[in-house]
């Protein structure tokens, strides 16, 4: 059973879903993207490490909306989907009424075709207005008994939203319903992943002071201090996103323990019950960036009043549910998120498309880092798609998923859980898909699968943009025992591309084995074949090979390359470098070492092959063949990784093994230079 | 420029439309039928004498309510369209959040997309509450700055819309906003045409009473007399629906008064000020019904208070506008409505079917008798459409509008504005059709109009139904002076269907002339020709017509009808019965005289045609063709009416001039039986 959270993709939203699967759930995100981002679900992947089901719906679809109920047992709805802007709702409140109010009827109408009566709605404290319209300050901290009196139009929606839902549970008691009121959310995820990401102008006073602190606006403004306070601004009640998200959880278990046929409906208040003033939080922010930021006191803003400061005593009891993070921990928290993300989720030069209609498992990224270098990586095999230097492509790729699907050559991909072939593979229980060895990771090998991901992130200073992915291979996957978890990243500047992968393995097994490589077809001709590339070797030392296995012989024998000329015999050898340890099972502390340099008249393209593994595949492709796209000598591979088959080499075998608790690493670079 | 009004085919939206056609506006329709019937629709234009447009769309339906704004230029809005039960209400709560609240979101849209920012809006009293409440009663009379508070999702609806409204006049100070807050609505059009026709049974008081007076129900429950009044029964605000539908005159007037760039908004009460128990009620109804009407007096019932009267001060100040009529007027016009409509619009053995996909002009209206008789009527000329006597057609007739207009042979259709020929139509400046006579009411006569209507009722006692068709044919329409107004009567009986014509000038000529006949071509053998039906005449004189021009000599001669013998001579003949005046322009007080008995051997059906008419063109249809359908000898007809060219004929002129004030009439009558 499912939770569906609409808006999942959102502030409050994203770091839900991150607490719902942290307690077990499983979770199915709606979200129409109107006012959110993708990248936010991938994010939520990343810290997870796990896929969690995304639809592209606006929940006043209700054919769309249904497509989930109809495709995921849903037990319960977490139900954030809204427009939030308290400002713009004055501007354009028929918007907001349709969004929120209008959303919210249809997306009870299919809750209830589909039988599916417990629902966690995201209320506000907005619902209350102007308590201090009670002159006596009877209602600070404000109680759920608090009259309510919206004085927005965003305001409204919530207090008609909580209208519906009280409506809609007088008339079928079965549906379980809990309001949450929330106070001032702040803060980010600690990982730095996810966080608020306003649209324009923040409306809050931390987003805001966050991007006085980061460069984007110039001084906070802080609009009286004149107030009845300790420094005269004035009090609300902050609460550290995280800490709201397990409100949500403990909401949610609240309702489940409830008896089958025992419905409710419910308000309570999520705030930590503590006022803080303007110049608290101020202060708090400051000491953690370090200086003092920008600010000036200006006049009160209208609607503005002294305290607003919840009373959570109904949730503390009642939901067994407090605050524990303080404003430091946000402030904390959302600097680091700041500092990770200075644009929030929009990143200068990186865009994504869709690769398939209904799901954005895979995706394809393109880094345009300038005008002569483009890369686009997709998740499929976190395959390099396309690389195009100086307005010409540089490496073999397609366009579309199923070409990808329909070929059998690892074009761009990467290649786990073990690049190159493992002799003996029933032996040692694994799969089988090439003359009893395992080759590149057997049949479902990491290059069919969707990595998570990626997290993108731009360093301004060197104009360089990484991009993480991330595949958790489970136990048994392939035959290879035990959980591991990969990262590759990559890190594309001008004109050059560096890989990482790193490894752990997570579980189920005290070591598993391991070789990672990236299989791309380099071409830097100006033509289909490669022919005529001049190539530039740091060794000429080989793995012999039996002729007939293909697999190693345990000698290492001489081999000079010097390019490809027309007609010359095909190339499909691993080149080692004998000055680098096999031994090692994480290459990273090794310095990126230059082992080929390639080059070719037509173009006066140079490529450079570097890396911190102790050998390198060359192939020239001699078998490809991708009718009307490529064909034999379409590329040249240079697949950087350990000795081929060193599991059943004894003496180089460390280098593929991974205990539990080691890491797996290395890292290759292609640059591309003009000569 | 016109006014939409959603919701115009139900209670107050019928009579709302027919006050602002009196008030010389320009209206549109637009109707989901939910609720409400299209029967009001036809007998709104009875009452107005003009097409009304209609849209039968949802105006949720952003994109089918769109296409009324791109079809019409829209000035204003008045919008009615809701469900309206308050006890409904709560039981399907989200239905009425959505027809309601999101219907008016939708609708907001679309009008401020096409710029059209006037609104009346359809409120309720309910939006108070119990004002009760504030135990001082100072909230008694209720003024409009009341608090509100709506205790149950009906009232809440009109809350939020209210907020809505508010909301986008706060966004966007060019809307002018109009709220009127209904009291308690009763009474029906005096005319008896229209009225309330509550689904299920009645919520309210009068209504029910109602259904009491005419049988409908056992008896009036009345809840509580044990309250503070005179009586101890509860005090409400009655107001007669025309008084109400006026007050939408007045707030659109007010509206529209005020300074183009003037925005407004603001909410007035519709109410009488004055008080009126349920005994006062109740005593008032039974006095116009004649007798004590059953009632008992039964417990209070939840929700109930003890006075919910208007203060209508601001109405009356602001908008000029207060109540006339009384309870005793209501009470009159309600039991006329109930006992012209004592199932309301829904008439027992009547259905009626579209035409058209997008237009309900052109409908087929169907009354089945019994098992013997089946009639099918449409607009479009008033047209006999189907006539089924035993299982068996016994008149010519088309299934599609496209195939009457495919054809030129009046099957079926009501004839006019003058049957037969007119000579030397150019002189009379008359619409020339064949060779310079005016045939059948010249090139756009009768059936070519949609007529108005029909109104049916049906009168239990005799098993008959009547339909009523109007036509309002213009001044010099195919060349005919003055404004003539007609109404075509059928009277469907078993075995039978009657025929009335009534027409007056209405204006624009002093006199004009006119003969009206119908066209119904018979064949009660049971084959496609009419060979071998045996005629029995009333008379054997007929008139002498010129063989070229087929216009009367002045002569009567003598011609003998026994049959129509397969071979016989056609016959197109007009018979004149000599005991019939002809200088009667309305012949109805004529006693309906038998003229023609047609049988047939092969059916044992027997046709009896009678009329009040000196005169009837007996045709044996011998020009009859209509490819695939119906051919030469299909039918025969029996056209009632004035002599020919009788207005080119001194002495039988007088038979077909109707001057200003008198009325021009006929009845005919084609009955079938089994010999």
């Amino acid at each position: 059973m499912y939770i569906l959270v609409t808006g999942g993709a959102g502030y409050i939203g994203s770091h839900t879903v991150v607490e719902l699967i942290n307690h077990g759930y499983k979770v199915v995100i709606a979200d129409n993207l109107y006012n959110s981002s993708f990248d936010a679900v991938a994010r939520i992947e990343f810290i997870v490490k796990q896929h969690v089901p995304f639809f592209n719906v606006d929940i006043r679809d209700k054919e769309q909306l249904s497509k989930i109920f109809e495709t995921y047992e849903i037990s319960s709805v977490i139900h954030f989907a809204a427009l939030k802007a308290v400002g713009e709702s004055t501007k354009i409140p028929l918007k907001y009424y349709d969004n929120n109010v209008n959303g919210t009827i249809k997306l009870l109408e299919v809750m209830d075709q589909y039988n599916v009566k417990n629902i966690v709605f995201s209320s506000s404290a907005t619902v209350y207005g102007d308590v201090t319209r009670f002159g006596d300050n009877s209602m600070i901290p404000i109680p759920e008994h608090c009259p309510n009196d919206p004085t927005n139009p965003y305001g409204k929606t919530k207090y008609v939203i909580e209208n519906i839902l009280h409506d809609v549970y007088n008339s079928d008691n079965k549906w379980k319903t809990a309001i949450l009121r929330y106070f001032n959310p702040i803060g980010a995820h600690p990982s730095g992943l996810i966080g608020e990401d306003p649209l324009g102008i923040p409306q809050n006073l931390l987003p805001y002071l966050a991007q006085v602190a980061i460069g984007r606006r110039d001084k906070l403004s802080i609009f009286g201090n004149d107030y009845n306070s300790h420094d005269g601004t004035p009090i609300r009640d902050y609460i550290h996103v995280i800490d709201l998200a397990k409100g949500h959880i403990a909401a949610l278990e609240y309702l489940h323990n409830l008896q089958n046929d025992q419905g409710l409906f419910r308000e309570w208040n999520l705030g930590s019950g503590k006022g803080s003033t303007v110049f608290d939080v101020y202060h708090a922010f400051c000491k953690v960036v370090g200086r003092e930021l920008p600010h000036e006191v200006v006049g009160r803003r209208d609607g503005d009043v002294l305290d607003l400061t919840a009373n959570p005593k109904r949730a503390n009891e009642e939901l067994k549910w407090k605050t524990h993070l303080t404003i430091d921990d946000a402030c904390k928290d959302l600097w680091k998120w700041t500092v990770d993300n200075p644009s929030g989720y929009n990143i200068d030069n990186y865009s994504w498309k869709a690769l398939s209609a209904n799901d954005l498992s895979n995706r394809s990224h393109t880094i345009k880092v300038d005008d002569t270098f483009k890369v686009s990586i997709m998740n499929l095999g976190a395959t390099i798609q396309n690389v195009t230097y100086k307005d010409a492509p540089v490496a073999l790729g397609f366009v579309t998923e199923q070409e990808y699907k329909n070929q059998s050559f690892y074009i761009g991909a990467t290649v786990g859980r073990y690049a190159n072939r493992i002799s003996e593979a029933e032996k040692l229980k694994l799969s089988v898909n090439e003359n009893g060895n395992t080759l590149h990771g057997g049949k479902f090998g990491f290059d069919k699968k969707d990595f998570l991901g990626p997290v993108v992130k731009r360093n301004k200073k060197e104009n360089s943009t990484t991009l993480e992915f991330y595949l958790l291979d489970p136990h048994l996957e392939n035959g290879f025992p035990g959980d591991l978890g990969t990262l590759v990243k990559y890190t594309i500047a001008s004109g050059s591309i560096e890989i990482e992968y790193e490894s752990e393995l997570l579980g189920k097994a005290d070591e598993t084995f391991l070789n990672l490589t990236n299989h791309s077809y380099w071409n830097i001709s100006t033509g289909s074949s490669i022919d005529g590339t001049k190539i530039k070797m740091a060794t000429n030392k080989a793995l012999e090979v039996d002729s007939k296995s293909l697999l190693p012989t345990g000698k290492i024998v001489d081999r000079e390359v010097t390019g490809f000329a027309k007609g010359s015999a095909g190339i499909d050898t691993c080149f080692v470098l004998e000055q680098q340890s096999v031994q090692s099972v994480d290459t990273r502390s090794n310095e990126l070492q230059t082992v080929l340099e390639a080059t070719h008249p037509d173009s006066k393209v140079k490529l450079v092959v570097q890396t911190t593994e102790p050998s390198f595949q060359l192939y020239t492709a001699d078998h490809l063949d991708v009718p009307g796209k490529f064909g034999p000598r379409g590329g040249f591979c240079v697949e950087s990784g350990r000795y081929i088959d060193a599991i059943n080499q004894e003496s180089w075998k460390k280098s593929v093994i991974l205990p539990k608790g080691e890491t797996y690493g290395s890292k290759t670079k292609y640059a591309f230079e003009s000569v």
